[in-house]
């Protein structure tokens, strides 16, 4: 270890900086989607995402119940596992607690994470809980799913249509509202309810994977091809995709870097909640939609016969936003012509560990 | 939820307390051994086990390298596998930091992680990094193994024999000489290195698991069934255990309560440390051995004629030290009467909440 290296600290090279030197510790053929995949049986890929949450970083008292931060830490789980094809099999919860928190915190937390796994048939499977000065909350989610419907980053094919299964922004316009109550003045009070609900439990959507692969299956029949060659269509039909936890700008830049492949995108195809309509200027429902994170929709390109099918099956906000192309660009297109095109680039993202 | 719970502090029910208290929200089938089991196949079943470390709780730089945090964290998780009779498919590793931590340290201690998963041919599958204002390690390691191999601590038979797969007492002892250095005038340089290496890095006895099984497998053939009928018996013999990490005391306690037996167990058949021959009173030996915990044996109940060959195969300290008894009680007894008979209870413990 040479001493500039060792003179470092976390704060200087930030959280890519910091994942990038911890990678090499891994094997590099489980890194680059929402989750690990580990094949245990022939036919059995096991999928396992983890995520840490600390008071005060990733959740506070002040705009988060306990029951609600539970729900949210549970379901952004669910939606990596989701986002790989995988249907859960269960969860571990580890808890760092100060002595000084209440038993009632700590049980309403649970009973937040346990709403949200029982709405997608599945359990708390193991944990630990240990005396820590700051409250912390670690998740490992995991999954099963064959392995030739895993959903990959990187297998996105040029021609093949962007698939969102819901709108996009609810999750930061809720925040927002939760900040700043005064905000919003213009908004029946349903509709207030609906954004800050859309923050507060949002929706893994595990629903997606059965109809996806109905659907799939049901494509493959088409080409009436015999059984044998059906199942090695079956196998070839390549869903790419991962979820817009962390933006719907953010979920596409991912896909298409990972794919080698650029998109357009078609600005009046991303669905937004009826109420930005009379609410948020067009830039700012656009903001708020591209980066605003925590919809946690999934993000899925496939064939346009697929997609179609997909978006008619799952209605709600439902849409294909646009295609990928060759290149590397991701294109954000204007079809009234009443924005200029503009090519979508990665916010510099939150830097855990800048002060 | 009644207004005397909502009052109520982390501090003023314990650990323990507080574990009953979160069990209510996990499935009750998964709770009570070293790891939960999910069936994902019909002849595969997958054991999931997670620890949450705190800096300054758990460990410290004072007494612990970051490459021997790193070692003995996936170390205990890997024992937790090898306690259900587990073969590991990989660990995750959520990590909460400050950022003034150095780089350097983050890598020592993954590199001290990888080190020991590489020994036992696994590896860091997942994780994640974020902020927090105290040093945190959360491990999820998950392992794989036949359904009618588990060793389950409920599964202990009266008459079988208590077999331990090697010494204990030694991590203890380690701790000791590095907590207080003067304490080993009378040990040899390469005795005090033994000692305090088997408190830094602690071996996981997964190597204890295929020969466990080659001896059940041919100890069923001996008595010369059908085949079909040899497949039933494998079924059926059954293996209780855990590992001896909270002391060598607690894991026959457990087992017993478990499976609602008893146990006498010999004193002078648990194994030690050579060098506590002429450095220790028998009864301080006996302390460290009983109480002193973070050995990572396994603590195994089986038939005699099995136990015997195990304890032949293993070698190194591994020893028939008792046998399971009809009733609850665990009885310690000298078999040269120099001391009394004596019943083994939990002590109090560490309460991880106590101030």
């Amino acid at each position: 270890m040479n001493s500039e290296l060792s003179s470092q600290q976390i704060q200087d090279i930030g959280e890519q900086g910091l994942l990038e030197r911890l990678q090499r510790f891994c094997p590099p053929e489980i890194i680059g989607d929402d989750a690990a995949v580990l094949v245990t049986a022939p036919e059995q890929s096991l999928v396992v995402t983890t995520d840490v949450l600390v008071d005060g970083v990733h959740f506070s008292n002040l705009t988060t119940s306990p029951e609600d931060a539970g729900w949210r830490a549970a379901a952004a789980n669910l939606s990596d596992l989701a986002a790989m094809g995988a249907s859960p099999l269960g969860i571990t919860v580890g808890l760092g607690l100060p002595g000084e928190v209440r038993v009632s915190w700590v049980e309403r937390l649970y009973q937040g994470i346990t709403e949200c796994l029982q709405k997608y048939n599945t359990s708390i499977v193991g944990g630990d809980v240990v005396r820590s000065p700051v409250t912390t909350l670690a998740i490992t989610a995991f999954g099963q799913v064959s392995p030739h419907r895993i959903i990959r980053r990187s297998a996105a094919v040029v021609g093949h249509a962007i698939v969102i299964t819901g709108v996009h922004g609810a999750s930061r316009a809720g925040l927002e509202l939760l900040l700043h109550p005064e905000l919003g003045q213009d908004l029946k009070d349903v509709e207030k309810t609906d954004l800050i609900r859309a923050h507060q439990r949002p929706q893994p959507r595990l629903d997606v994977l059965p109809i996806l692969q109905k659907i799939l299956n049901s494509q493959s029949k088409i080409v009436r091809l015999s059984e044998a060659k059906v199942q090695n269509l079956k196998s070839k039909i390549p869903v790419a995709g991962m979820d817009s936890s962390d933006g719907l700008a953010d979920a596409i830049i991912q896909i298409c870097r990972a794919s080698n492949v650029g998109a357009v995108l078609q600005r009046r195809q991303i669905s937004l909640p009826a109420a930005f309509d009379h609410w948020l200027t067009q830039e700012q429902a656009l903001e708020y939609a591209l980066y605003g994170g925590e919809d946690f929709e999934l993000v899925l390109c496939l064939p346009q016969e697929s997609a179609s099918a997909l978006v008619q099956h799952l209605g709600q906000g439902a849409a294909i936003v646009g295609k990928i192309t060759s290149g590397s660009t991701v294109l954000l297109h204007d079809e009234e012509k009443k924005f200029p095109n503009q090519v979508l680039s990665l916010s510099q993202g939150f830097q855990h560990f800048s002060q």
